[in-house]
């Protein structure tokens, strides 16, 4: 009994910003795990000494327990709440039993935290946050048009593929929902914030979000505002 | 005893090309696994019909068991691997029992397939070797310089970090060999082949690459040849 108790009450501390999507994801997980965390702001770009030591890449997010070693990387915090706690979650579990199974949840996780954050979401939100907040000599200056031109054109092809997947399965990778579902929705959501997402163009993906975003683990997100830069209308709301 | 033959006889494929490294990855730890699996070259940049219906990402590497559903990209196959084939090795396990161990393995793993795989070794093998093999249509063209700098100064900062590790620890993530120290090491054994790691500058990585070099899981590699390009003069020789 004690030792469930002590598992319980962790000290948990994450190294994120709200804008970062990566972070959102371990967000979302801590949350689905009834977890709660410590949040501390970083600006990566800032290149902090003490947040290298944490993560020589200098990506978010990171998170600390109990004073332990750096658990780096969106991907890698999912890794280490499912074998944590997870495993203990039966129907809450985020990850499936059946090693194929995981890989489709791995292979999708993959997609939204690596292949669009690099192909959308990091220009997206480096080109219309991040340089509001940048000094020169960190990269700051005028947002690049073409950046985001680039970004948007690739955004359509995301969102199809998501519609598509919301379309052909009761989840995104499969029948249960997983972290690949909350891999994509910290992605969108902050892309939605921003007014990214035409979310009349994929109707399945829409009805996909709605699910998600009426979660209580989704709900930090829908309060918080970035400091110069209003969210969309409908960000907030749960019936968009 | 029927069940763990037929386990043992798996039909394993999996799609790779000789100078991706993390393919090189995958074929690494099903060597190291003592499993063998069908090769089947695939140049992602054709965009073949069968491969995307497979991965619709175009990346390599995609294995697929017994004609299930494609496990797609190292990272994957590592984790799937691990709980099909590695739960049941353990000396021989290349990942550790704990969780926090874990999540060093796979940021380094991580690390060595995202990080250095899109600062340096997609660069110089994209404008070295498969430009060669590319109609124009497929991006084809002649080399570009600005690109091979780049990568090659990135280069020096990632052998400084492997040089680091290898320095501060027995094996890359710890003291025992893991998939990380695979991860590393087949991208090395790509970037080697073109004759771009400068060994002399890094001692303890050199020592480290040493040990893996002459595990049997790397025979094969050093016996490929790429049409047209030979490898650097001490690519096969184990004691360089």
């Amino acid at each position: 009994m004690r030792r469930s108790r002590k598992a319980i009450s962790a000290m948990l501390r994450l190294h994120h910003h709200p804008m970062s999507a990566a972070s959102r994801f371990a967000r979302l997980i801590l949350g689905e795990y009834g977890e709660r965390a410590e949040l501390v702001e970083e600006k990566p770009w800032e290149r902090r000494r003490e947040f290298l030591a944490l993560n020589p890449a200098a990506t978010l997010p990171v998170l600390i327990e109990d004073d332990g070693p750096p658990i780096v990387g969106g991907l890698v915090i999912a890794e280490y709440l499912d074998e944590t706690r997870g495993i203990y979650q039966r129907d809450r579990r985020l990850m499936a039993e059946k090693p194929i199974e995981r890989a489709e949840i791995r292979r999708l996780s993959e997609w939204f935290v690596n292949k669009l954050e690099s192909e959308v979401t990091r220009y997206l939100v480096r080109e219309r946050v991040f340089k509001l907040d940048m000094k020169v000599e960190h990269g700051g200056g005028p947002p690049d048009a073409s950046a985001i031109r680039a970004a948007r054109a690739n955004l359509k092809n995301h969102m199809r593929y998501i519609g598509w997947l919301a379309e052909s399965r009761d989840w995104l990778a499969g029948p249960r929902i997983s972290q690949a579902d909350l891999a994509a929705a910290s992605a969108l959501s902050v892309l939605d914030y921003l007014g990214e997402v035409d979310w009349d163009r994929e109707g399945a993906a829409k009805d996909w979000y709605q699910r998600l975003k009426s979660r209580p683990s989704f709900r930090p997100f829908l309060a918080e505002r970035i400091r110069g830069i209003p969210p969309v209308a409908h960000y907030a709301e749960l019936d968009f």
